[in-house]
C-alpha cells in the first residue's frame, strides 16, 4: 500500500469508528478506559523493553539529559498512566449535555446538545505517555483518534498502542476508535493534514516550530498553543508582600512551563522599594535578571535587557524586569509583547483591578494570583489537552469540554415554515 | 502606499480600535448602532446614487437578472437597511456574559466571561446590504470588522460605508472600528487573508468557490459555510399527511436558499402510498423529480436519478427522491451524501426519533419539522451572520454569541501555586 493510501485508510477507519463512539454511552466508555488502564499494568514489560530501544537510539544520538528523561518510562512511570487514566473515568461524560433548550412560539423545541467532534488527529513529540493520556481524553469525549508520535519514541508508543488497542478489541470497539501512525516518515504528517474531509481538528503538542509548521501546511482545523510570554505587573497600590510571594511563584515554581513569568513589569512609584527586594531574592534562587536602566539603577550587576528580551520565552531561570510609568504603559507592554497567554496584575485597587482584567486580552488574566494556575488541573477542569493561545472554539486550558462541539436538535409536531 | 502596506495599515488600525471597542457599555455600542441607522435614512440619496452607477456597470456585462436584482438598492430596501439596525439594538450585549463561575478550593476564583474575538474580515460578494448588516452584527459584539466586498457592488459599498463612518465618527469611534478595502485588486484578499496576527477571524459570505479560495489561501481560521444537501426522511411510522406537509414546505417555500431539501428519503414500507401524493404535488408546483428505480416505477414519467445528483445541492425546483429498505439505509445516504448541514426525519416511532437526531452528523438534526428552520431569525437568535457547516467554534445558524470568545478571569488574594 503506498503511503498516502495507508493514511487514508487510517482516516478512513477513524471516521467509521466515530459513528460507533457517538452512539456510546458514559459507562461503556468507562469500561473501555478501565481495560485500557489495565492493559498498561499487564503489559508492563513488553512497553518498558521497547522504551530500552528508544532510550539507546537516543543515547546513540547523544540527546540532551532532559531529553532522555522525557522519553523514559519506568515501572512507577507506567503505573502513573495507567492511574491517570483511571482518573479520567471519574470525570463527567462531557457528550449529550444540554447546554440551552428553549421553544420558539411556533411549539418548536431547540436543543443544543454537545456532541463529540468526529476524528482529532493528535501531533506530539517525545513523551509517550501523551499517547495513552490522548487517546484516553478523546475517547471520553467520543472521538476517534489518529495518534502521530516522534521518531524518537516510535518503539514505546507502538507498545502502548498495542496495550491500548487489545482493551479496545476486547470490549468490542472497533479498532479505528485509537489509531497510530507507526512510520517515521514525515510524509506521513503532510498527508495527514489535507484529509479535512476525514479529520475535523488537529492539536499539535510540543514546540512552537512543530506548531507553526503544522500550521502551515494544515487543511484541518488547529487548535494552537504558541507561547507564553507570561507578565505580572506590581501596581501602585500593590500589596508588596503578597506581589513578591507571587511574583517569585510565578517565576521560579517550575521555570520551564508555558505559564511560568517571563517580565515583570513594576509601577515607578513603587520600583524603588519592591525591585531591589525581589531582585534578591530571585538571585538567590539563581534567577538571571535582565533590566530595563531603571531597574539597573536600582540593582547593582544586572544586565540590560533587550527588546528581544521582552520578546522571548525564557522557560529558565531569566527574567526581564521593567519599570513603567502608569498602568496604560504596562497594559501598552503587554500588547506588544504579550503571547495572549496569561497575565497578571497585583493590586488592591478595584478600578485598576478591573481594567486589567478587561484590557489584556489574554486566555487567563490573573487579579493578585500568580499565573502558575493556568493549568486543567488548577482549574478543576480535571484533565488538559493542552491550553490554548488560539481565540477560537477553545482558549486557555483545554478539557474534555473542548473536545466536544455541539448540534441543534429541533423537535416539532409538524412545523412548516411560513 | 504599496497595495501590502496599505492593507496591513487597515489591519493595524482596526487592531487598535478593537481595544477601544473592547472597554464599551452595551449603551454605548447601542449609541453608535443608532446614529449609523439614521446616517443610512440621510445619505439615501448619495447611496442610491452609488448604485446606479453598479447597477449600469453590471448590466452593461449583461449580468442575469437575479444578480441585478440582489444588487439593487431603492427607497424600501435602504429603510430596511436601517431598521435592521436598529432591530440589532434591541439584542442583548453578547459581551461580559458570565458563562461559568466557580471557586476553587484554594480559594481562587475563576470566571469563564464572553468577550470580544478582536478583528473580524468578512469577503462576501454583491448583495450590499451585507456590508451594514456585518458592520452592526461585529460591532454590537466589540469586533472591530474589515468588509471586502464584491467589485460589482463597490460604488454602493462606499457610499454605505461612508454613512456608516461619518455616524461612527460622531460618536467619537475611532476609524478603525468599521473599515471597507476600497480596492478592488483581487491580491488584496490574499494579502488580508494572510495578517494572522491582526486578523482573529475570517467569515467568507458566498458560493462555494469563493468559501474554497478563502479557506485554501487563508492563515487566519474562517468559519465556512459550504453548502446544504439536506434530506427529509419519510420513516416507516411517519404520520404522512405530516410528511407531505414537510417535504413539501422543505422543498418548495424557497427553494434556493442552503436549508432547502435536495432529497426525499422514503422507507420502502410506505413508499407506494407516500411517493406518488407527494410527487404528485411538487410537480403541480414544477419541481423537477430525479428517482431511483423504484420511484420510478411507482410514478411514471420521472427521471432516473445518478449519484451525482444524489451529491448535488440543486439550490432550485429539483428534487432527488429515493426509497430506502430501512432506517440505517437512510442514515448511510445521508452519511455518504450528506453536507453536514440540515436533515429531518418525520416519524411517530420515538426510538427511531431519538436515534436519527443522535446518529445524524449535522449542524441541525430535525424531528417532524421542516429543514427550512435552519436560520438564526427563526432560531430566535435575533440575526444571523451566516449558517457555519463547521464544527469548530460555532455550528448552525451563527448570531452575535458566535462573533464573541471567551477568556478567564482569575481572582485571588494572593494565591500562589504549591
Amino acid at each position: 500500500m503506498s503511503l498516502k493510501k495507508e493514511i487514508l485508510h487510517i482516516a478512513v477507519q477513524a471516521q467509521k469508528a466515530s459513528r460507533f463512539l457517538v452512539t456510546l454511552s458514559g459507562e461503556q466508555k468507562n469500561k473501555a478506559l478501565k481495560a485500557m488502564a489495565e492493559s498498561l499494568l499487564k503489559n508492563k514489560q513488553a512497553i518498558l523493553k521497547a522504551n530500552k530501544k528508544d532510550i539507546e537510539f537516543a543515547k546513540g544520538r547523544k540527546m540532551p539529559g532532559a531529553f532522555i528523561d522525557r522519553l523514559t518510562l519506568t515501572d512507577k512511570r507506567i503505573k502513573k498512566m495507567s492511574d491517570d487514566l483511571m482518573s479520567v473515568i471519574a470525570l463527567s461524560d462531557p457528550v449529550s449535555q444540554v447546554i440551552k433548550m428553549w421553544r420558539r412560539p411556533n411549539g418548536l423545541n431547540i436543543c443544543k446538545m454537545s456532541v463529540p467532534l468526529g476524528v482529532i488527529g493528535i501531533i506530539y513529540e517525545s513523551r509517550p505517555n501523551v499517547t495513552s493520556d490522548c487517546a484516553a481524553l478523546c475517547l471520553k469525549a467520543g472521538n476517534a483518534v489518529i495518534l502521530r508520535g516522534g521518531k524518537e519514541s516510535i518503539h514505546s508508543n507502538l507498545a502502548i498502542y498495542k496495550a491500548i488497542s487489545q482493551a479496545l478489541t476486547k470490549c468490542g470497539f472497533p479498532q479505528g476508535c485509537v489509531s497510530l501512525i507507526a512510520t517515521t516518515d514525515r510524509a506521513a504528517v503532510s498527508i495527514m493534514l489535507r484529509l479535512s474531509n476525514h479529520i475535523d481538528l488537529i492539536i499539535p503538542r510540543g514546540g512552537e516550530s512543530l506548531i507553526r509548521s503544522v500550521v502551515e501546511n494544515s487543511k484541518i482545523p488547529v487548535i494552537k498553543h504558541y507561547k507564553g510570554i507570561c507578565h505580572t505587573f506590581v501596581d501602585k497600590y500593590a500589596d508588596l508582600g503578597m506581589a513578591e510571594e507571587i511574583a517569585f511563584n510565578a517565576k521560579v515554581q517550575r521555570p520551564s512551563t508555558c505559564n511560568a513569568m517571563e517580565c515583570l513589569l513594576v509601577h515607578k512609584s513603587v520600583a524603588d522599594k519592591f525591585i531591589p527586594r525581589i531582585v534578591k531574592r530571585l538571585k538567590k534562587a539563581k534567577v538571571e535578571i535582565r533590566g530595563c536602566p531603571k531597574t539597573t539603577k536600582l540593582v547593582k550587576g544586572v544586565k540590560r535587557a533587550t527588546n528581544e528580551d521582552y520578546a522571548t520565552e525564557f522557560l529558565d531561570r531569566i527574567l526581564s524586569v521593567k519599570v513603567v510609568n502608569s498602568m496604560d504603559a504596562a497594559l501598552a507592554h503587554i500588547v506588544k509583547y504579550g503571547s495572549k497567554h496569561s497575565d497578571a496584575i497585583v493590586t488592591d485597587n478595584f478600578p485598576n483591578g478591573m481594567k486589567f482584567l478587561k484590557s489584556v486580552d489574554s486566555a487567563c488574566v490573573y487579579l493578585n494570583a500568580s499565573t502558575r494556575f493556568t493549568d486543567g488541573n488548577e482549574f478543576g477542569l480535571g484533565a488538559e489537552i493542552g491550553v490554548s493561545t488560539d481565540k477560537l472554539h477553545a482558549r486557555g486550558p483545554m478539557g474534555l469540554e473542548e473536545l466536544t462541539t455541539y448540534k441543534y436538535m429541533v423537535m416539532g409536531n409538524g412545523q412548516i415554515r411560513k
